[in-house]
């Protein structure tokens, strides 16, 4: 799951700045360290050759019209702009993903605050609340199967979610033997049975006798018809919130603009590398000491683009293994947990 | 339909990049390797023009003029910055756009739920299942063929859509007798043929009896008074989001907008490739290692301004046949598909 | 209405590009070439008094004053950024105001779901379909009058409408007689007819009888109380929605930034024009030729700045005349033409 | 209220913008008037002093090196940025804080279709109709004196409110004798007052008889229990959406933004004070020609940033006595006429 | 909370704009004071060492260098976009979360509107509503333990929440017997005592009698099964909102971003230092006077970088200490308050 650090930067002060500067899991450090030191030995390298290679050659002139030629391209502004901009919209995508996955809560609550306990015996009630519980988690599975690959490496196939006991087999059977699409999502199918569930247990007000005759009913059943149709309101919305999350993942932001800000941004590395090479050379003392000031006052700026560029890499799919990432896996435990807590709150007790 | 590589930007690897990078299918490169030819082979004759035939000659005055002026034409922040804030805005209205595209799940899943079988008999819900299933695909055919060419191309007529089996004959009538102006959308007629379906086998709770009294009915309908309103509801519901499809169509982006930015874009580009020959003379050495590095250093920056002006064409109608378009026929197979699954799951598996 | 291009558009070929370039109604040629123009002599006419009247006098020195001074102001990015920033807040005022203008088929269509025929007879049912298409025509009317000079001048009075057929002379009579400020709206008047119209006709399923006692109802209404409480919603939320457009119209953006924002447009057009004829003379070779070259290198510039004023002068009301703004008129006929074909089918048929 | 320029802007002809330039009505003039002035003078006198004091002097070079050390402040673009993005995040406040006004139709106009008339008398219909109509009212004093100095003014006390005849004596006792804070909102107290109006006057479909047994009412209420359900949930949108105004007015942008914005906007002022005596010193010229063409070059930019500041403070809070502030006042009157239009019709006729 | 200056700034007057730059509480001032004169005296020593230190020495040379390097680094107009837009996206999250926070009054009113209070003494009444106003404290004290160390100090454990009467021992004792996560979010599990509250008050419409046959229920309950369902959807809507402020919470900007725009400006800080120490030394006169005017114009600048900075630090989490944090301290006191005066008037009364 995503780094939080809200704990520490609560108060502005300036102990709290520096603690949140230097955390490590997910931050800047941990993102570009290896780049940074690509850059950093490639720019040493180069100037090497320079140096010790090149200078006082007949060659020397070459090299030095790159540093004429490079010195007149202006990209930074615009670059660190486009990258900004770039970022602030793969964010708002990020949050927006993460608005619509949707907390099982509501769904339980109501399931629960809704449920007839005395049409049903004590052990029925248990058998329901845990089959609920159990199509919710199996919803949230199939779904979370589709966008990351964490989930699918865990139940790669129906089969495995029956050997952990989410599935029985006959389920299991249901699913498969659906004629959909292998890629369609199945995540509706468990939605259905929840209503399935209730729909065969819940008891119509009025009924059609033996005569042909519309009377009333006189049995209760799991709901009556108002709660039944706010429950499947409430369903229904969780299946659209999550449904979103599908459509998230398969209308990413388009490729070929992924595609020109990346190269665009290694191209200005390069660019600057060069510049930085000029801007030594020109100063006219190219000693160790100066390369090293150079490097210091160049890094930031380099710094930043990488920087920028990492993290629009690490939120432009917010389910993967980066550390920012969703934790899908996280997610189901917390959910499964959450379900047992409302639905079967006898049961979690007895297993610890 | 949009190309995806969600699953390979999971993570953000140096491989994941890569991989990224050099993806073909709508991407950077297919989009513009055929301007970026262009543009490269006109500096390269222009360049020529002036190194073989002006130079030293009484016009190489005029040639240079054309360099002096187009130097001081500061033209790149903002081009960039338009481009890029014309891009996202086209972008924010693509994604609005596709979700506004209204899954029929929901209401298919809906009219299942509600539907109350032991009104009718085997045959009877059977029919009734594929009839809804079926209407709804019509209605998202005659939605498509008002902004997709291709659906248009598909079906050109109502005729068409019967032979295909889509439509009855009956229902070609209808609606070639609907006094509709040819242009106005007629995609909201099958979902009033549904709401008759529906209303004419739904029984009321009352009734007025021959002596003119309200009397209780009897009688069993299709659904409750309650379930008929939800249902009614979410249909509107999704006629309302695929309206508002529509209203996008028929609403783009002023035109002049879009005609200025393309006329600026190809300005700068042209402004460019003076500016590019200019330094290439002033720095006095004009040999051919030189026109290549400097084509090698304005080439990146012309690509990405190449880059974005293309990307905002492809996404400025979300509905033609570019790699990122939203693939109408391949929504119209799924949809089909899906509605099956939901209301006629027997039938499927048969026909396979 | 406002000009589509979005078939023309939808794939992004060379082809497609350039029709869409060269399209005249709602282009960019359309709205600035009288501008154009007039900057180009206006520019044309500055530069003859110079060279013909000025240079080589005494006054030579004044004139080039001015373009020492103008030659520091730094204008243009902020000019562009600003533009840019201010045409794309009015395009998304402009859109959702587009999006209140809310259709009237979600109405019709409910009121024809709702509506329990065997209450009425056949006479008595047309007769109630036309009333409500027709209040809601006048509905709409009664609103656009409000933002629109063209309906305003279509209907400048009550009688007007009574004249073309859409309201009665005692409906005119009580518009007349509501004691509503002038200037206040009216347009919420024939919803509440609607509502009377029904509520008149709908039977509660209690009435008190002579004994002061509750007692069922025998008579079937119009509609069931839930029908009537949907459809009552759906007309407030119409209702509430095409409120907001007079919102919109009421509160436009201040007047101080639209001000501002020409002024500063025009500004740096005026120093433009000096800063090019700057630019010219000191490049020393004042002949013709160079004037035409120079023209042609800052025209794109200054022209993008006047398509971009242009623009946003055209969508900040977008119910003038101009290409782009919606069609009210339009808009009338076609909620006519729907509301007819909905609600008396039989009707327009005939007509025909 | 905000001052409305949409008529005359309707439609982008040249004239309709020179109609808009020179209104003078919460214009840019009025905003910037007294400002332009002052800083003219100030530059004035400043240059006065240098030219006619300083010049020639030992102290020169003291006055002169101000001038050099501003020339290398780049401060114009960044603060146009800065300026444009925090007016463009002021005015979507400003337009969402106008959207929470919320009318009052939509409650009234339900209140009247769901007035059960039949249930009272002539009188009692009347007298009900007042007073939800009063209560209506005194819901919207009440929370505009939690805004706007304009109506804490009208009415600084209970007392002053029951003198208008707008509140009885006995629910300003109510309204004293509540115990919250004094800064604590009171305005939904009359929407209290509503409900419990209605509901004393609303009778449940069943009672508990004598004998401790639920029996069917006999009586007819007020409403159904559905549209009074209906109502409340109206009521309650209301209250929710008037109840964000407050928010607004609570949370204002940080003090420290608009503080730092402030300074840096008057800071940018002298700079370019200081950069345009630089200017015309450099030229060599000092004449006053020359200084009358500097000012009117460098005005204009200035007069922007002066403008963009002062449109900034205006609408950073909507409820004061601005041209294009929200006028209170006006709202109350308009929101009594209409609430006596929809809910006492005779009334309004009779008294006129 | 956040400091308001709304009612000072209400309308544009020359005195309300320096009456609110004078603010001392929350403002730019008191945020920046510490750090300001930091930096100032790290300039004023970085310059002594060089003036009395290096000047003239051989040493001069080097220090020169950092000079000539720094001057190249073209950063200001970058950073300030990048801060601003920073800023501006914290401030929306910001509002967001402050949206969120919803109010207690619309639950609490409509609990008071549904009671019937027939069903129950007078005794019973006011047990009953004393503790829904009890469940609700506990719901917002159990919410903002989790996002601030404010509340968190104040109830450490469930026991001192019982300690302040607010909990009675059997609530703390199955508050702590779930078996929920300690990290898990508690917060909705007072929401599910005031349903079991009311759920075993309510009477449905049906009951199962000894026969197992459905009779119609002859007690009247707490609320009709419609008034249930209402209330229950609004107390879910209210558990909707405040999870949203945990998924706000939890999910902050990607930290990296936070630590890069800290790093970038601190750096930007530094150069401009030495940037400014360079232009004092090229102008040749080295006195005290020209440090201080150097001073005074660059300091602008600079202090406009640290407020932003600042700023945003401050609002980056909205749940601490700093001046314009939402004070969870006072919110739940006006809740308190707020509860007590809607659902219990008597007890407040009296308590006084």
């Amino acid at each position: 799951m995503t780094v939080n650090y809200s704990l520490d930067a609560a108060t502005a002060s300036a102990w709290a700045v520096i603690v949140v500067i230097f955390k490590w899991k997910g931050s800047l450090w941990k993102l570009i360290w290896r780049e940074a030191l690509g850059w950093t030995i490639l720019m040493a390298v180069l100037y090497s050759v320079y140096v010790y290679g090149l200078k006082g050659t007949e060659h020397e002139q070459y090299y030095k019209t790159l540093f004429d030629l490079t010195k007149d391209v202006p990209m930074d502004g615009t670059l660190m702009f486009l990258i900004s901009y770039m970022i602030f919209n793969c964010l708002t995508r990020w949050l927006e993903t993460f608005r619509c996955l949707g907390w099982p809560e509501n769904v339980a609550l109501m399931f629960k605050q809704h449920f007839n306990k005395e049409a049903f015996t004590r052990h029925e009630q248990k058998l329901i609340n845990q089959t609920v519980a159990r199509y919710l988690t199996v919803f949230y599975i199939l779904l979370f199967r589709d966008v990351s690959s964490d989930v699918r490496d865990m139940f790669p196939t129906f089969d495995d979610m029956a050997d952990s006991g989410i599935l029985t087999p006959d389920e299991v059977h249901v699913l498969k033997s659906s004629r959909l699409d292998r890629h369609s999502p199945h995540y509706w199918i468990p939605i259905d049975w929840i209503v399935t569930l209730i729909r065969t247990r819940y008891e119509p007000t009025h009924l059609i006798n033996k005569h042909g005759q519309r009377v009333r009913n006189r049995k209760m059943g799991i709901m009556t018809e108002m709660e039944y149709l706010k429950f499947i309101n409430e369903l229904n919305k969780l299946r659209g919130k999550l449904g979103d999350v599908l459509s998230y993942d398969w209308v990413p932001l388009p490729l070929a603009l992924f595609q020109s800000l990346t190269i665009f941004c290694y191209g200005v590395l390069i660019v600057n590398c060069f510049q930085m090479q000029a801007r030594i050379i020109t100063s006219n003392t190219s000693g160790l000491s100066e390369m090293f000031v150079e490097c210091m006052s160049t890094l930031p700026l380099s710094m930043i683009h990488l920087a920028y560029l990492r993290i629009s890499q690490v939120i432009v799919n917010p389910f993967g293994r980066d550390d920012d990432d969703f934790e899908t896996q996280y997610l189901i435990d917390r959910h499964i947990q959450v379900l047992n807590e409302i639905l079967c709150p006898e049961e979690t007790k007895k297993r610890r």
